[in-house]
């Protein structure tokens, strides 16, 4: 069901000749209210894509009528005439939908640099618009509308009791912290101020989305956007509201990791005993982003002097010489010091637990990456042509 | 020549015993005098290996007779027993060499978490010290002895005029700033003090060996060492010393990068117009550690949007919209903008530059690194099977 899982909502998605595959390339997902407050936050990149500075415009207010996607072309360092090509897009699902181009999120995915055709794209929303549909059908097209090197569609439906929140996201690859190249729509039938989704959705993607990083590489047209229309009737409490949303934000975010370019592991890193929590991120993603490590992973290879290499170059206030590490269940490392034999450890489920227990504090964060393989090269790059 | 090629100096390049291919796996350089001044660069890493620990307190008096280096083991993680070790290694070319053991450097590289043996160090280094010249064949045993995945040994000479700065360098992967899985040693034959030796080396690998980033992998073992006999009996200005090691750090840095482990490509990337030079540092970094601008060089792609996502991530003061980007001397970039089309670029030839101007200043650095391929993910999945 996805976007159209909660009361309110409407989706469609199409071939717009954006790709040249013919295949789907388009959404649209509408608020059919009876509120229209919306959130989203952005990536961290300062190049941004021009529906990114469209889009942070938009949702300032906190009301969000629609939102476009598209994939088949980022829309990023494409120059004013790019700019133009959102407001565009916009405007053309204003003028469909019967609402104003200021509430009209747009968001892009695919080549950067490449300029995408203004008309294609405002004839694409217009045949959207007359294809909107509430059912699993529409929710299930504007998932695929949105994939670009996805395997398959990523969706979510988290049931609140008594209202819900339902998503979609797409991401394959570029997934660093700061997002990814990553779009994602949450919609939610409660009733909820904007601001309240805003916290929520902060709440939500700094620990599910901030902490996935597959390649290291972050993108410059990341979207996660939550829209809200109170058709259930349901106020939950902020609280509610922030464990539905976070639950949606997990079950996305582990879709990315599985679907990530090229990987054989998933592998989570866990870090423990850390002063703070950021101090635990910090040396969570230096081991995530340290492609030695991540090639060993591959290669099955149980190199745990990878990982302290790696946590060594961190700020993070510890001893190395006191740190364990565990790789799936096997103590490799106690105390800075070679434990078990390397040949205990079994690394051939794709799922890869990395357990590093600091022995500084009582802080701790997990953060969620692959393997650097030779299916990730080759896809890489292979990607533009 | 390499390290034998200044007035002074002899070494020596054994098979100790420590690879169990039988390779040379054994060097040791002896300054023979008249003076013994030296310096030394390390790792940034915290995670410092056992020689590194020893070496940074031998260094200190600015007086070194002789350094043992092996290869075949990193000693690093290895405990109280592989300090030991170390410090039983430097004992032996002690005695062996009739100097003190705290005026003896140790260098190690190869797997890390391994427990080097002791008495095999100690007898190789008995051996070596027995075999110790001053020819050519000496100091081109040596280079060959501090091997790992190196396909090949690097070595310099470079003639200050009526003296001399030879070396040799080692490293393959792990090539990352506060230097590489890597081990240099130089030596000359000029007149010079401790603190001289130090202000030129830091000035010279500040500029070669800190701007060789090959896979943003920073390794426990690092160890740069200048080794002065004053036998030429010419005293360089300073500024002289720092031109000659900074030519040979320079030369070596390049051998480096071109035997780079699975590497297609020797990527240059400059840039211009930065407001620091710090600032030019960091965002030729950014590029340099961006798997997927790796991936797309790899496959002859000149995907400039990958440069941009990647310089965006940085501090450093630009305007993303205002930025150049050329490859290979095609300007594909402007202003943020499609310039030239990609299929001008030809990036067939290894050699591949990438020039970024960022119209924000007068300052400029140059950042070496390598190409992400199936090559390197394949010696790096296998290296300790």
């Amino acid at each position: 069901m996805t976007v159209t899982a909660a009361q309110g909502f409407e989706a469609a998605g199409i071939a717009a000749g954006i790709k040249r595959t013919g295949a789907l390339d388009l959404a649209v997902v509408v608020n059919r209210g009876p509120s229209q407050a919306g959130a989203a936050v952005f990536t961290s990149n300062r190049a941004k894509a021009n529906p990114i500075i469209w889009s942070q415009q938009v949702v300032v207010d906190g009301v969000v009528s629609a939102i476009v996607l598209n994939s088949g072309g980022a829309n990023c360092f494409t120059g004013p005439e790019g700019f133009q090509v959102t407001h565009r897009t916009a405007e053309a699902a204003a003028s469909a939908l019967g609402v104003s181009a200021g509430d009209v999120l747009v968001c892009s995915t695919g080549l950067i640099g490449d300029q995408l055709d203004g008309e294609v794209l405002e004839e694409g929303v217009l045949s959207a618009a007359n294809r909107l549909g509430s059912d699993e059908q529409a929710g299930a097209d504007a998932a695929r509308a949105i994939m670009t090197t996805d395997s398959k569609p990523k969706t979510v439906v988290v049931d609140g009791g008594g209202w819900t929140v339902g998503g979609m996201a797409k991401g394959a690859g570029m997934l660093a912290p700061g997002l990814a190249t990553m779009l994602v729509v949450l919609t939610t039938d409660a009733a909820a101020e904007a601001s309240d989704l805003d916290t929520a959705l902060r709440a939500a993607t700094r620990v599910t989305f901030d902490r996935l990083d597959s390649d290291g590489c972050m993108s410059t047209n990341d979207q996660v956007t939550l829209l809200a229309s109170g058709a259930s009737g349901v106020t939950p409490t902020l609280e509610e509201l922030t464990a539905a949303v976070t639950a949606a934000c997990d079950s996305l975010a582990s879709q990315l990791q599985a679907d990530a370019e090229g990987a054989s592991h998933d592998i989570t890193i866990e870090v423990v005993g850390a002063v703070t929590e950021d101090d635990a991120v910090e040396v969570g993603r230096s081991v995530a982003r340290n492609n030695l490590f991540k090639a060993a992973i591959f290669g099955n290879d149980p190199n745990w002097g990878r990982v302290l290499a790696a946590i060594g170059t961190t700020q993070a206030p510890f001893d190395p010489y006191l740190v364990d590490v565990s790789m799936n269940g096997v103590q490799v490392c106690h105390a800075g010091r070679p434990d078990r034999p390397r040949d205990e450890v079994d690394l051939t489920p794709r799922a890869t637990h990395v357990l590093i227990e600091l022995h500084a504090g009582e802080a701790s964060a997990a953060i969620r990456t692959n393997d650097l393989t030779h299916d990730y090269v080759h896809e890489n790059s292979a990607y533009s042509s």
